[in-house]
């Protein structure tokens, strides 16, 4: 379809060739093994190509939501509506373009959005599994993207809220967060493999707790987080007037004049000794060491749901040693 | 998830619900009649769901299409984000809601785009095909979306050229409509029933032609169509600046003075005195002539192609005089 549209999809190309913590599909693959996918080597393949095919999810899904954050940074280079933006304004400078640079730099991205969702199905479908595998997976597969998509408006709607809806920020940790990044990927993989309904409850229990640990996690990270290995700017959920579980504990906690100052902290951008101020009343009010003991506590659950299903003889000694691993990775992570 | 996403949700709803020329659909049914449906009447309402499932696909671009033209009116109502930001302006008033409403409005619509292209995938996979008709119209899905999706791309991108591209404009009616519109659906359909590859490809030449003279009715409308019918404001084409054939014709033929004249009456704002004057440089510049010129001989082209499929009794005379009512409604339409 020519030029201008190959340079176009170079973008979504290099966006999920170059990067990310490929969690998702991490998490696909384990439950797939949970489910004794190890039986069927010669499905080894398709189960790959429905793993990466998560990854054209996350594109879609990164893309537009740096659109609606408004964040100029993802992995540590410019967010795609960025990258298009600032093509269009060096083509406006040399007279081989016209038109508002950010609205079309936007545009791009919508689309470019669209496509890499399109592009998910595309491969999910066409990864060469069985036709019963495919039937049994494709239920997990469709809750995950209204789950997430529905996840991420409740998320944004949240913030033109005069006020911090700590229910709300449960429905977006369990949806947005839980069910996509880890229950559905694990669904997935283990409903290919023909789970049983109780290892599917039990990846459920599981994957719940430590998407919301992962989540807290994530909230944490998002205000007092290392950008070098974030690759978002440091304080960026503050900015971006993030309404955090974080937040919502701090403010309840906060007395009145500290609330009002913390407040006033959030959906702006601040100055470094703003930000720093910002940071101390979230340790004053105890909401960082009490999200702290909560990813503990939902660490330990999770770590009982899969000692359950091994108990159960429903996963493999192995397959438990490799979950608990994620349970590390996702908990304690830095970036 | 909610009451906040069901109202969110309820929005998509009424879109596909309230109304639209159901033109896909339409053709997708004919592909399926054109290729013997009518031998599979256990069939009919899976045929049905995938008709449906294209008004989802329809949804999603027409949403997203409408933030990138900013254009405030769709179907004669407010466009998507129109409606959330004006929803979210009136919270504000009622102190219920903070933000900028215009940049809360077109994200709860791009989401909710994506949203549409999601259910539109999920619709077709669970329209009850059998595994084999699924198998062999998946391949026609998969190229709609991306043709669709790329082919909005080239026309947004081309916008943004300081010139007016007839190569572009062509590349976007053969992709963005003539594929997405018409040749897809009626691939989609017949692909189900099982057509022949020489059945395809007369439909493709049938659809590509008409495809073609529908976007030329379409780009007719946009600058000479009555508001009251086509539910868009009258002249919108001229000021989203969309580089259409009808326009690059104009430019190519008009002497500099009026070539600069039109030029820069696009693209902007204009007085009911200026979109009296551009009209009347299209006109003059013969372009209005040889594009109702070139709808009638696409339409004939299209005919020529149905009755070379009769002949070789590819289809059944009943299909072929549908498809060739199709040809009048599509070319002679006024909405």
């Amino acid at each position: 379809m020519g030029p201008a549209a190959d340079e176009w999809l170079g973008v979504l190309e290099r966006f999920v060739c170059d990067g990310g913590k490929r969690i998702r599909p991490t998490f696909l693959w384990f439950g797939w093994l949970a489910a004794g996918g190890h039986h069927y080597p010669e499905l080894t393949d398709a189960l790959h190509n429905v793993a990466a095919s998560l990854e054209f999810v996350q594109a879609g899904a990164l893309i537009h939501d740096d659109i609606i954050d408004a964040s100029e940074t993802r992995r540590g280079r410019p967010a795609a509506h960025a990258h298009f933006s600032s093509q269009h304004a060096h083509a406006v400078t040399t007279q081989q373009a016209t038109g508002d640079s950010a609205t079309i730099g936007q545009s791009a991205a919508i689309l470019l959005g669209d496509i890499a969702l399109s592009w998910a199905d595309d491969m999910f479908l066409s990864a060469g599994l069985t036709a019963p595998a495919l039937q049994r997976a494709l239920p997990y597969w469709t809750a995950m993207r209204t789950e997430m998509l529905t996840g991420q408006y409740l998320d944004m709607q949240g913030e033109t809220l005069p006020y911090c809806d700590a229910d709300n920020a449960w429905r977006v940790n369990r949806f947005k967060t839980a069910a996509y990044t880890i229950e559905r990927p694990l669904h997935i993989g283990a409903a290919c493999a023909g789970a049983s309904p109780h290892l599917l409850h039990g990846l459920s229990d599981y994957g719940v707790n430590l998407g919301i640990a992962f989540q807290l996690r994530d909230d944490l990270l998002g205000v007092f987080g290392d950008s070098e290995k974030t690759g978002k700017p440091s304080g960026e959920d503050l900015r971006e007037g993030k309404r955090t579980k974080l937040l919502a504990d701090a403010l309840t906690h906060l007395a009145p004049a500290e609330h009002d100052e913390l407040w006033n902290l959030i959906g702006r951008p601040l100055s470094a000794e703003e930000l720093h101020r910002a940071r101390t009343l979230l340790h004053e009010s105890g909401a960082v060491t009490r999200s702290e003991a909560e990813i503990s506590s939902l660490a330990a659950t999770a770590n009982e749901s899969l000692l359950n299903l091994l108990h159960h003889n429903e996963i493999s000694p192995a397959v438990t040693e490799s979950l608990q691993t994620m349970i590390d990775t996702v908990t304690r992570r830095d970036y």
